[in-house]
């Protein structure tokens, strides 16, 4: 048995034990701890120390991570809720999405790229990454905020809408635009959503007394739900996080104040979500600093991603006063893992090439790590927990 | 994003949803629900629907299951309890250990086999795969009748000694036996485990206030603990699980009743532990059966293996009384995957050849099914939870 697992046993304690020894000290320092956590995986990373690389098992593990997470954040949100802000998290998302992807254009053409290189980029900037933002909420217990709860229904409508633009330069890449197959996708998408949130939740509701006499857990059967609409969500093309978001949503109401289901998913957040953080870290490619015109376009990328959100959807915000505004338009930053994968998308398509992708990637960490220490200020953030 | 993760999602809900299905309808129809897991692993694997294959996913999660599996039997077992029995559990693990290599060579010579791949054979017969067991046990709230502890001892000396006579056979494969090594290694593995029980514990007992004290939940120091102790236990080349083991062990006394931390535990637990049950199932390998001479090879393995223990590990317990010699005997049935790793480097090195691997496979499997109807009359078992 010698050396079996030894590698992977010091892959799993690295990055866990420094992201909660950096969570511990951004803490204490009254920074937010996410960012911690992130910078821990720079640390851990192939950039610096090399105890931990981007593989499988890191993927595995940080796409655990932020199910949960999303999983926790929808625990938190019972539907009526996110309801009462559909029209308001409707035109923010709407705004959020056009914006971005119009500077964005503008920027790579500008840049002198290719229209349709210059539609990926653009399309990289669309999708909001809610995990960090739900994470820093959390943190500070605003879940239950308006705006909080606006942010999270613009993520899911915003979601929907990245994936139809997604779809869009796809197909646009690989030859003509098939309008017919993205009205069916778009259709699908927000049948899916709206099927959770109407039909799912009630019935759950119903079923309620039948599972708590079942032998199986409440946490168990939790589980199911949160891995099937998961694996529904990816199937039809929407983000596995967002199915997992509306499987926590569909629960808030049937489980209510279930005491051990809520410790239960604390603990499987609490080991899950600092591998998603670290995973962004280990990412995160510093050598795009090499070269001056990576370095600029991706310097470039990250102010046109912030200023777009925050205009794009603060406008989508507008009426809700200056600081509802800001926390929505900050709200909205991070990228993350969304805008990457897209680049990765680009990558495999030969649409792009390594430099692009690099200034995506730095763009994507970059909102990341912006967004948390500017949210805490504006929801009155002192020390948290 | 379409098709991105949606087969891995697929494979999570797969194995999850079967594993939690089969645990309701066995625990209902009073039969384990182990058992039932690890025949949904059956059904979903490669054998049957296909739907989960064994890779480094599930593998991964997997190792993560039976090491919080072990961490939250090790929390229920303070060092002193285990003390109280190791003279006991010694002599348990070391007949355990002597009878079957002995009689799992003769068997080998008998079916004609060469001395070095009888001897590999004979090694993967010796090590108890206690996952298995302390999940029974827990299932029938007996973690903390004096044979579950002298299981639990003995399992953790057991793993030591399998661990020399691993390292025995692979270097008596390539080539002379270097007693030094071995005599070292057994020095390094028994050093690890006494100094965790003996001043890891109490050093821990005496932080406790100043953890309680950290932003940093309980919980997480917990996990940080768990894979540090998992990494350490690896490198010197025991399995992981015992580190896992020792890192609850080590805490169960420093954080006693603290409610959240077990609840949480749970939750980790209640997620990962079906990963582990189902991953056997998938490894279960029913083309054993189309040969004659494999087919008779492992039935005769396994009986070997069942009798075996039962007889040292029942000799080592003499004086016990009869319900309690076969409850530690039956108790250390199980090999699972530690004989699996046994039989998958004598493949490695060459050794041995896919029909022995196939055996040897079967018999992890089957012991690991046989144990636990057996287990729970000898424990009283009603229906459990």
């Amino acid at each position: 048995m010698q050396d079996h697992g030894a590698h992977l046993m010091l892959e799993l304690f690295a990055m866990y034990a420094a992201a909660k020894l950096a969570a511990e000290v951004f803490t204490r320092l009254r920074q937010p701890a996410v960012v911690g956590e992130i910078l821990a995986g720079v640390a851990v990373g192939p950039q610096a120390l090399g105890w931990a690389v981007p593989s499988e098992t890191t993927h595995l593990l940080s796409e655990l991570g932020v199910m949960f997470l999303m999983f926790g954040v929808g625990l938190e949100t019972p539907p009526p809720a996110l309801l009462r802000v559909g029209a308001r998290a409707a035109a923010v998302a709407a705004l959020g999405v056009v914006v971005p992807f119009a500077a964005g254009w503008e920027l790579m053409r500008l840049f002198g790229e290719t229209g349709i290189r210059s539609a990926f980029v653009a399309a990289a900037l669309v999708a909001t990454s809610v995990g960090i933002t739900a994470r820093v909420l959390a943190e500070l217990g605003r879940l239950e905020t308006q705006t909080a709860r606006i942010i999270l229904g613009a993520a899911v409508i915003d979601d929907v809408l990245g994936l139809l633009v997604l779809a869009g330069v796809s197909s646009a890449a690989s030859g003509a635009l098939d309008w017919r197959a993205l009205g069916f996708t778009a259709a699908l998408a927000l049948s899916f959503v709206a099927a959770v949130a109407l039909i799912g939740a009630p019935a759950l509701n119903r079923a309620a007394p039948g599972i708590a006499r079942l032998h199986t857990p409440w946490f168990a059967v939790a589980v199911v739900l949160l891995f099937g609409l998961a694996w529904a969500a990816a199937l039809i093309g929407v983000a596995a996080i967002i199915g997992a978001f509306l499987a926590g949503m569909a629960l808030a109401e049937a489980t209510g104040e279930e005491h051990a289901l809520h410790q239960q998913v604390r603990g499987a957040t609490e080991l899950l979500v600092p591998f998603f953080l670290v995973n962004i870290g280990l990412q995160l490619d510093l050598h795009v600093f090499a070269q001056t015109q990576t370095l600029a376009l991706a310097l470039a990328l990250t102010l046109v991603a912030v200023l777009t959100k925050l205009v794009g959807c603060g406008l989508g915000a507008w009426g809700l006063g200056w600081r509802g505004v800001l926390q929505i338009g900050v709200g909205m930053v991070p990228r993350g893992e969304v805008g990457i994968v897209v680049a990765q998308i680009g990558l495999a398509l030969g649409v792009i090439g390594q430099s692009l992708f690099g200034a995506v990637l730095f763009m994507a960490c970059a909102t990341t790590l912006i967004a948390p220490p500017l949210l805490r200020p504006l929801y009155h953030g002192g020390p948290s927990r």
